[in-house]
């Protein structure tokens, strides 16, 4: 265990890499995907079900948690790890994100964001100083700057301002942060699809120094191909012994996409939020277990899955939870979901290591394509 | 293991029993609280973490069971058993409470009750020989006759027309059951808390002959007091080689002196409802999570009590997750309810065992009086 946030090159393939992040929560194999516990708990998850899955570290969302239950509060009760009953690390956003999606009245300036609550009004203010301090409060092991992201499509002159404006407030982020060798900040790259926009972007982080580069603002409406060719030009611009983060992303196949590209670090809402909705991930592709192919089906998920809750329950059983609407539904499907996600990245891990990524691709490519089991 | 359904009392101490019940799928130690699983599932709990509580026993609701995903297509896949993956017994009721409860355009005649589904208006007809058929399609190891239960008051006049309709049901019932060694039929007691219509419906009962006696028709709106005046009237009348059940019954203080006066198998979605409510039942009795007198409360539930649940989350997070309405708030506050009622008749089963079931009530009740923490 290190007490420094850390990070090493164990092996490249091609642009992917085999990395290891060490914190003094515990080290983080990558590339990593980190379950989201949005407000302090992964859904429908105990945290150890969760760890079993293969999780190295959760991610935390500072918009949820300033709001219920605060960040003094988490703070005053021994910040989120001891919270949750988490005690592996943890990285958070900055809440920009959320404040843009979710919250009401927003009023964005230099000094940064007030918004209204979408829960109850609550008039906040959200700067880059706040946000390292609400992030600190949580006692966050990977802290992020806050930034403005934009949905795609957007104006070059919209994304242009909205990169400019991140910089300056990474600039202060990283004042705000100081120094804290026990745990990383990470700054965003963002610049939406244009490639010179993001160079720029790239190089004023640089500058600054980070301890990891986030890739904000993709993911947010553009085509996947879009998401993957601003990925290949940008990653080869980012240092090579700093962890890469692509924010927000995603579906199976994006992973997959973005670990050839050279990036570290993924985290999603979408395996949970995917298994609450009926929708399980296996390495035969997605299936949806509301339809009433599988309501007489005795087969089980996936046979051969290390996944215990894939070989254990019935088809038609999960149908008949997802159909019901029962809590025992959605925590099962989020489990296997998660499962899922941790066994692609283990298995781009591995290849990586044996310069093999290239077929692991191809087959996990190939078995997608063949699909789930015919119906009986 | 034993081929055959079999009860056997191990110790008596005043009317109090500690008894075990054999069957093909595993021993009941009693007095036995059951899980409810009402379509499948104890909400919110996956089958081996309600094991973990201590339950040797569930039940499963026929009325769900019969509308989602239904007896013949559950019997296709196996039985309830291989369905739901619990392989320690079931017990199942006959549907009939659930018709008068949640069905709708209900129409009861002396062959049977016809309704519609509240879920989608589907027609439906219960009769005894269908409860029991459907039972046996579940595969339940303990089955119930249908039985007409009228909520209290009610007047005299319906109360015997409901008991011998309910006692004529059950000579049909036990037709229809035929010999089935394995399993087993409970007959059930009605008569509301007239102790002359109770008394001759257990003589009914008792001539036709069943496996076990239910007491159904109680906890349906009457005071404790007349609930516990009846059962303490009335299992003095039952065999005392066979297993007395209070159907649906109750709180914890319901069950402890549901012991005290003989009965020997309980259920209840008590439990697990209020854990999803918010409410968490310990040896200090019922405390409210909701209260935002936990907001700041970095306090576990109970230090010592011998559920981990109880000791590793601070009541601020089980506030927290209840106030967000987390998934995992519901399964965890339903493990810590169905571990403390485990808890609950275990102790008494100890107690009973040394002839000091007077002793356990009575320092049970005390800390019950006693109640939580006082706020920090």
């Amino acid at each position: 265990m290190s007490n420094t946030f850390s990070f090493g090159l164990l092996a490249t393939d091609g642009m992917a890499r085999r990395g290891r992040i060490d914190t003094p929560r515990g080290a983080i194999a990558t590339p990593a995907f980190m379950p989201v516990g949005t407000v302090g708990t992964v859904k429908a998850m105990y945290p150890e079900q969760v760890r079993e899955t293969g999780a190295d570290i959760l991610l935390g969302n500072t918009y949820h948690l300033m709001l219920r239950p605060g960040a003094e509060r988490v703070a005053a009760l021994g910040g989120l790890h001891l919270f949750m009953d988490w005690q592996r690390p943890i990285l958070t956003d900055s809440g920009g994100f959320q404040v843009m999606s979710l919250a009401k009245l927003r009023k964005l300036t230099e000094h940064g964001v007030t918004f209204r609550s979408h829960i109850d009004g609550t008039a906040y203010e959200l700067t880059p100083e706040r946000s390292i301090e609400i992030q600190t409060l949580l006692d966050s092991d990977i802290i992020m700057q806050l930034d403005e992201c934009l949905a795609l499509p957007a104006e070059r002159r919209e994304m242009e301002r909205a990169m400019e404006l991140s910089l300056r407030w990474a600039d202060r982020s990283k004042a705000a942060f100081g120094h804290q060798p026990h745990r990383a900040l990470f700054g965003i790259v963002q610049g939406g699809d244009d490639p010179e926009l993001r160079g720029r972007s790239a190089a004023g982080l640089k500058s600054i120094g980070f301890d990891g580069y986030s890739i904000g603002g993709l993911a947010v409406g553009e085509p996947q191909e879009v998401m993957f060719r601003v990925l290949a030009e940008l990653t080869p611009e980012l240092p090579a012994d700093k962890p890469r983060y692509l924010m927000g992303v995603g579906k199976p196949d994006d992973i997959l996409g973005g670990i050839e590209r050279g990036v570290d670090m993924f985290d999603c809402v979408h395996p949970t939020r995917a298994g609450r909705h009926g929708h399980v991930y296996t390495r035969f592709g997605v299936i949806n277990l509301k339809n009433a192919r599988h309501k007489d089906d005795p087969r089980p998920i996936d046979v051969a899955s290390p996944n215990a809750n894939c070989r254990r329950f019935s088809r038609a059983y999960l149908h008949h939870l997802v159909r019901t609407e029962e809590i025992l539904g959605a925590m099962i499907l989020s489990q296997i979901n998660l499962s899922y996600y941790q066994e692609l990245v283990s298995g781009a891990r591995a290849a990586i290591e044996t310069g093999t990524l290239g077929d692991f691709a191809a087959s996990t490519r190939a078995a997608w394509v063949q699909g789930d089991l015919p119906p009986l």
